[in-house]
C-alpha cells in the first residue's frame, strides 16, 4: 500500500489539501509546492522521480529513512509500545546514555513528544522552582507552537496574528554581531558580548524592580529563525551570571541545534565554553530522526522542586519503548558513522567555499555558523548591509528549479539557511556550491545586462553595488538570458 | 537488540529509573511496579513471562503491537517520513477518510502529536474565533499537561501542586447523576439534564456579565478522570445551546473516548444525539495505536478565522506520512475487524454481568458506561453512596496479583475503570469477571469473619453494610483466609 507510489495526481493532492487541512498550515514553495514520495540520505524524490538535494531537513538528522533507525523502530514496534508508567529498559538505558553527553549537573530526564511540549514543561518547571513568572527571551526567537510558548516567541507574537508582548515577557536584542543592535562595525567581539549581555542585565533589573526577580532566561544556543545567529564568545557566560543573580534559571533550547549539528560539540551551548551549564536543556526535532520524541534535561534540584509539588506529570507517549529505541538508534548512528566529525568537516569546507564565493559575489555579506548550521547573509550593499530579501527568495526559487532545497530566514528573510541531515557529503556540498555560484553569477550577469542597457540607452547612473559586481568582472558584454 | 528480552534486572531498571527520570513521572503500582517486556492483543508480559490481562491501555486501541498497524508503519518509515510542508497523499487521504466519520460541518483537520497539543490548539482557535477568553470546564476534568490546559483542568489545578482557578476559568459541576451535585435519588434523568445544563447557563451569564461573553465550553464527551461519567440524555444539547447563546464555541474532547470506544458510535458526543455538532473535536490517544498522532477537527469558519490572522501553524511531526499511514491502518482495523461491534457486544455483556454481580456484592454501587468505557462505582453503603476508596485500591492490587490490570479513578478513586484495547474478547471478559467476583467474595468472607468474631467475643453491632452482605449469604460459618 505505502510503497512510495503516487496514489493521487499532484493537483488532486493539492486540492484535497486545500479542502481538508487547516489554512494556517503552510506549504513550502507555495506557488508550486513539492510533492515528495520518497527520500533517502540527503535526497528527496518527487512524483516525477526528480531527485532533490535536501539542505533543510534538520529533523531527518542521520539521513532520511536511515535503515538502521528504521530497523530499530520496526523491532521494537512489533514487540511492545506502551506508556512509561511501566518499567522498561529502553527508557532508562537511553536516559543514562543521553545524560553522558551533558555536564554532570544535568542529570534528570523528562521525555515528551515535541520541542513545544519540552519547552512548555521547562517553563512550568522554572515557574515552580523559582516561584517567579518573568521570562527574558531574545528578539526573533521561536520556541514552539503551544500558547505558553507563543507568549515567549517574538517571532510569533510580534508578527501577523500575534497578540503582542505580555507584561511578564522581556525581549532582549539578539546578540547578532552582523546586523543586531550592536555590530562588529563598531565593536570588538569582546565588547559585543558584554554589550549584549548588559542588555539582558538591564531586563533582569527591570523585572526585579517590577516583580521581584526573574523566572527564566530562554534562548536557542544558536538562533535559527533569527537568521542562523552565532553569539559572540563569552555571551552566555555573562548572561547566565546576570540571570542567576536575579534568581532566574537558564534554559538552552537545543531543539534545532542539538545532537551534534554544530559538529565540534554535541550541544551548541557547549561552544560557549566548558563551564557553561544551563539549568534546563530542551531537545527535539532530530532526536528521533522524524519520530516524535523530545526531552527536557535538568538538574536534580529543579526536578525535585517540580516533583515536590506532588503534581504528577504524565505524558501518554513520551518515552515509550519505541521512541526510546529509535532515539537510541539515532545516537548509535551519530557515533558509528562519525556524523559530528562529518558535520565539522563538511561544514568547514562549505564555510570556506562560501567565503571564497564572497570574494566573487558582492551579494554575500556574511557567512556564519558551524557544522551543519550555516547562514549566508545576503545584502544589497556590503557597507549598509541592507538585506537582499527579494534576491534571497529568487535564489531559493532558482535552487529549487535546479533540485536543491534551501530556505531563507531571519527577520528580513535574507539569510540562506543551511541545516541538512548530518550525512551531507562532500559531493552534496559541491553540488550546492556549484549551483549557488552559478545562480549568483547569472543574477549578476542579468543585472549588468540591464545596467549596460541602461547606460547605453539612458545614460543612467551605475550604483555602487553594481559597480562592485562589475569590478568583480561579471559584467562587460556577456549576454546570458536567465 | 530490541527483541523483548530483558537487558537489566528489574531492580536495576527501577534504580536507574529513580536516578534518571523526573520524580513527577509516576509508575503504576508504585509499591511493586511492573516491568513489561512485550505485549500482544490484550495481553502484556512481564520479565518472568507472566501474562497480564490488560483492561486499561486505552492507547493500544486495536490491540498491542497489532501486526497490520506495525506493518503499515514499517512500510512507510522505510520510504518517507518528513513534515507536512511537502504535499503527501497519506495526509490528505487520511484527512478525507477521517472526516467521513463526522457531521458535515466538521470538515477541516489539523494534525498534531498529542491530545495536549490538540486541546491547546483548539483553545487558541477558540480565542481567535470568538475574541473572548472565558472558558467553562467541568469539575474533575483533565484536558492535558501543557500550561494552558492545566489552567482548564480542575483535576490538576485543584490538586497538589495546582495553582487554583484563574479568573477566566469557570467550573461547572460535572453531570454525574450518581454522585454529583444533583443525583438520581432526587430527580429524573430529564430533570438532571436540565439542572446540570442550567449550571452551565449560570456560568455563561456570569462570564457575560464579567467579560462580555464566553470563549469556549470544553468537556470530554464522557468524562474519564472524573470516574467514567456518562451525562444524562439531552445534556450536551442544552449546554451547547446556552454556550452558543453566550457567543462561545463547544469543544468535544474525544482524546480518551473517541474512535469507537463507546461502540454504538465512532465519537462519544454522538451518543447524545445526531443533532449534536461540536465546533471543535480533539482526538488523541488511540488514533495511532501508540504512535504519537493527534488531531483537531473543526468547522470551516473556525479554521478560516484562525487562518485569517496570518500566523502560520507549523507542527514539525504532525501529520507526517508515517503518522498518517499508521492512523489510516488503525481505521482499517477498526472497520475490518468490526471493533466497534465488538466493543458494543463485549461491553454489553460486561455491563450485564457487572449488574448481576451488583445483586451479589453490596460494594457495587453503580455500573455505568458503554462499549469499552465502563465504570464500576464502589460504595461502603449503597444508601449514602459513601465511596469505598480503600476497597477499590485493594481490589486493584488483588487483580494485579492475579494478572489483571485495571485502575481506579474518580475524585474519590473508588471507581473501577475499564478501558481496554477494543479487541478485548469474550474470554478476556470472563477472566476479568471471574477474578473480580472472587476477590469481592473473598473480601466479604474476610469481613464477615471479622464480624462473626466481633459478634461472638465482643457482642458487637453488625452494621447495615455487613448485614446486607450476610443477607446475601456470604457469612455464616465459612472460614477462609485471604
Amino acid at each position: 500500500m505505502m510503497t512510495g507510489k503516487q496514489r493521487l495526481e499532484k493537483e488532486v493532492t493539492l486540492e484535497l489539501r486545500n479542502k481538508y487541512i487547516g489554512p494556517s498550515c503552510k506549504l513550502f514553495y507555495r506557488d508550486d509546492p513539492l510533492k515528495i514520495l520518497r527520500a533517502s540520505g540527503t535526497y528527496m524524490y518527487d512524483e516525477k522521480g526528480h531527485r532533490y538535494l535536501d539542505c533543510i531537513n534538520n529533523v531527518c538528522h542521520v539521513g532520511h529513512c536511515n535503515p538502521y533507525v528504521v530497523s530499530a523502530a520496526m523491532q521494537q514496534m512489533a514487540v511492545l509500545n506502551t506508556n512509561s508508567r511501566f518499567l522498561h529498559d529502553n527508557l532508562v538505558l537511553y536516559a543514562e546514555r543521553l545524560l553522558t553527553f551533558f555536564p554532570k549537573e544535568l542529570c534528570v530526564c523528562f521525555f515528551v513528544n515535541s520541542g513545544s511540549e519540552a519547552n512548555d514543561l521547562a517553563l512550568r518547571m522554572a515557574r515552580t522552582h523559582t516561584g517567579k513568572k518573568d521570562v527574558i527571551t531574545l528578539d526573533h526567537a521561536y520556541h514552539g507552537h503551544v500558547s505558553s510558548l507563543i507568549d515567549i516567541s517574538p517571532y510569533k507574537f510580534n508578527h501577523p496574528g500575534g497578540e503582542g508582548q505580555a507584561d511578564w515577557v522581556h525581549v532582549a536584542p539578539v546578540a547578532d554581531v552582523y546586523r543586531g543592535k550592536y555590530t562588529d562595525k563598531d565593536y570588538s567581539l569582546e565588547e559585543l558580548s558584554e554589550k549584549y549581555a548588559d542588555e539582558v542585565k538591564q531586563l533582569c533589573d527591570k523585572a526585579t524592580k517590577k516583580s521581584g526577580g526573574v523566572c527564566l532566561f530562554v534562548a536557542e544556543s544558536m538562533q535559527s529563525c533569527g537568521g542562523q545567529i552565532v553569539y559572540p564568545p563569552g555571551y552566555l557566560r555573562q548572561v547566565y551570571k546576570h540571570v542567576r543573580a536575579a534568581g532566574g534559571l537558564c534554559l538552552a533550547d537545543e531543539v534545532q541545534v542539538g545532537f551534534g549539528r554544530v559538529g565540534s560539540h554535541m550541544w551548541a551551548f557547549q561552544t560557549q565554553g566548558d563551564d557553561i551549564v544551563p539549568d534546563i536543556v530542551t531537545l527535539g526535532k532530530p532526536m528521533g530522526n522524524g519520530h516524535p520524541i523530545s526531552a527536557v534535561i535538568t538538574t536534580r534540584e529543579v526536578a525535585d522542586s517540580f516533583g515536590a509539588t506532588g503534581m504528577e506529570y504524565f505524558n501518554t507517549f513520551g518515552g515509550n519503548p519505541v521512541s526510546a529505541a529509535i532515539a537510541d538508534a539515532v545516537l548509535d548512528v551519530i557515533e558509528n558513522e562519525k556524523l559530528r566529525e562529518n558535520a565539522t568537516m563538511i561544514g568547514s569546507y562549505l564555510k570556506q567555499e562560501f567565503n571564497s564565493m564572497k570574494q566573487k559575489h558582492g551579494i554575500i555579506g556574511d557567512v556564519r555558523g558551524q557544522g551543519m548550521f550555516l547562514g549566508v547573509d545576503l545584502v544589497k550593499n556590503r557597507k549598509t548591509r541592507e538585506p537582499a530579501t527579494a534576491e534571497a527568495a529568487y535564489i531559493n526559487k532558482r535552487l529549487k528549479e535546479q533540485y536543491v532545497l534551501l530556505s531563507c530566514d531571519g527577520p528580513s528573510r535574507n539569510v540562506l539557511k543551511f541545516k541538512p541531515p548530518l550525512v551531507f557529503s562532500l559531493n552534496d556540498a559541491k553540488e550546492l556550491l556549484e549551483k549557488l555560484d552559478n545562480i549568483m553569477t547569472e543574477m549578476e550577469v542579468a543585472e549588468c545586462e540591464v545596467n549596460d542597457a541602461a547606460k547605453s540607452t539612458l545614460n543612467g547612473t551605475v550604483n555602487s553595488h553594481h559597480k562592485s559586481q562589475i569590478s568583480n568582472g561579471h559584467c562587460s558584454d556577456i549576454q546570458v538570458k536567465v
